[in-house]
């Protein structure tokens, strides 16, 4: 069993490598993010699960990083005539996810099961789990204010100095039991290449998960969301220098400090391994770098770093299935 | 001040043939059957009134009978994957009317204010007046059962025997404000061609209703819903039949006898007019019949029977202005 933690589109790509090289693809489970969660015309919207199960059901638009491919946008040019807004890019399929959910929501059942459902309905293999059943909302202080995460991200374009995060809600969520046992019996945990701050932040921030991370007798191992001083994807170089911090490997490595076990740098950057050792090492515990292409660009990308991973993992003693031949 | 009465699509040509023909078509009022509301993935569908708002919209699709013309159906597709019924076919530019009725309703708005905004957005003049706010449902009792009114007429194609009507809620529903000053403030009251016992039945059985176009100074004009021996849509001849009724438009004279004044009848049915004066002669008033082509084939058909509708009004004395020149 292999648990991946992870937010959108860095993480999902991960995880459909993962899903493409393992042999039994319902053996991977992945813990997703929920604090960028939103109501969007009275719908409730989850970006880093939709995500995930577009991306693993084939459907993620690769251009965009959010939606369904060749999606068509009659609701959302009627939705604007109604005077609702339209900065949220809703596309007609995209749409009856949101309906759905909301729908099922709507009927008292957990988001646990509503999702299970709703990617299973889609063909995916790999159990999708939301990190908790509760409401948690990012919100990002910035020199204009208090603003929910979408609005910061998406209307705003990640275009406002962060001076701090703060996960409202996460005090009374929790882990759901889905979540603690894929922690507890997994062989393998991988922190996916999203953003430290706002996609594993909020997953780490929920009551008694660092504990459970800590506790687990899995193989941890994180891949760098940092190559070559740069996030390939969204604005985490800009958060982490808004909160003070350099915008390198060893700033990540030194986040996830007290459960990591292995730290999969970018070859790019195999200079930075000694700082991202000694960042990452906890009390009486050592932290190893190893360094692969952390680089996703294709398909096929998307499987050599699956493979890579699950190489390392077996080396060191890991329960894990070969990858499955190319 | 007019003011129609009205169900679906055959109730909407008339309305939308009314609007082009006078002068100012925001002193039409239109008082929408909502007994035909039903859920559907969660979200408030309102099918007379979406076709009045579509049609007078110029959005409605002339060829269905229901929604917008030329709609796409991605989240059809997904709705049915993930498990949702599919039999009710909500198109994408109309799926966003009813996340948008949706999300108003649910913030606390009124049903009459919510569907008075919408309409505005589309650029609708005319005041779209649902019935009421409560919600009202029609049950068709059928030898399989009593049936909630989509199921019969979409999901079972009106292929049932109808053995009964009931309006579910109606007894603790009340016809709004709005509604109540529209017939009190009209010089003419039309009941449109729509089906009596579904369409008409259910804003007639709200209480008070009767009485209010009972006392109404206005002139009050059905036209009717029957042109030789047939309904021009919808099953108005089966239910007639299987409520022990002749289908014929004395019957349905019969039905608003205590306060019609004028029937425009077909004149092709030009036969049945003394059928159709004893009918609909309440106690001590008299019923006049009228005879004209009420058969809207197209749009100049829909503004040929607006302005001979406006012309037998003016001529019994009711104050409305002249019909527009073509």
């Amino acid at each position: 069993m292999i648990t991946v933690l992870c937010g959108g589109v860095g993480g999902a790509k991960l995880v459909d490598g993962l899903a493409a090289v393992l042999p039994d693809p319902s053996a991977l489970s992945v813990v997703v993010n929920t604090a960028d969660d939103c109501d969007v015309w009275g719908l409730r919207v989850s970006p880093d699960v939709d995500t995930v199960v577009y991306t693993l059901a084939g459907l993620a638009s690769p251009m965009q990083g959010w939606g369904i491919t060749g999606d068509t946008w009659g609701a959302l040019e009627m939705m604007e005539r109604y005077g609702f807004p339209a900065w949220f890019r809703i596309g007609d399929r995209d749409l009856a996810m949101h309906v759905a959910r909301t729908a099922r929501l709507r009927e008292g059942r957990r988001f646990t099961d509503v999702t299970a459902s709703l990617a299973a309905a889609v063909g995916v293999r790999p159990r999708v789990l939301p990190m908790c059943d509760e409401p948690v909302a990012t919100v990002v202080r910035t020199p204009a204010g208090r603003l929910p995460f979408q609005e910061y991200f998406v209307a705003r374009r990640a275009g406002d100095a962060v001076h701090g995060i703060e996960f409202e809600g996460v005090a009374r969520a929790r882990p759901t039991p889905e979540v603690l046992s894929a922690v507890r019996s997994a062989s393998v945990i991988v922190i996916a290449p999203s953003n430290p701050l706002v996609s594993i932040g909020p997953i780490l921030a929920l009551p008694g998960m660092r504990a459970a991370l800590a506790a687990s007798p899995a193989l941890r191992v994180a891949v760098t969301p940092l190559v070559g001083g740069q996030a390939l994807k969204g604005p985490t170089v800009e958060m982490l220098r808004g909160l003070g911090m350099p915008a390198e490997p060893s700033s990540v490595a030194g986040m996830y400090q007290e459960f990591l076990d292995v730290f999969l740098l970018d070859e790019r950057d195999r200079a930075a391994a000694p700082a991202v050792a000694a960042a990452g090492a906890g009390s009486g515990r050592r932290l190893t770098v190893e360094c692969a292409d952390t680089v996703m660009a294709d398909a096929p990308g998307r499987r050599r770093l699956a493979r890579d991973l699950l190489r390392i993992a077996r080396a060191r003693g890991a329960a894990v299935p070969p990858a499955r031949s190319e």
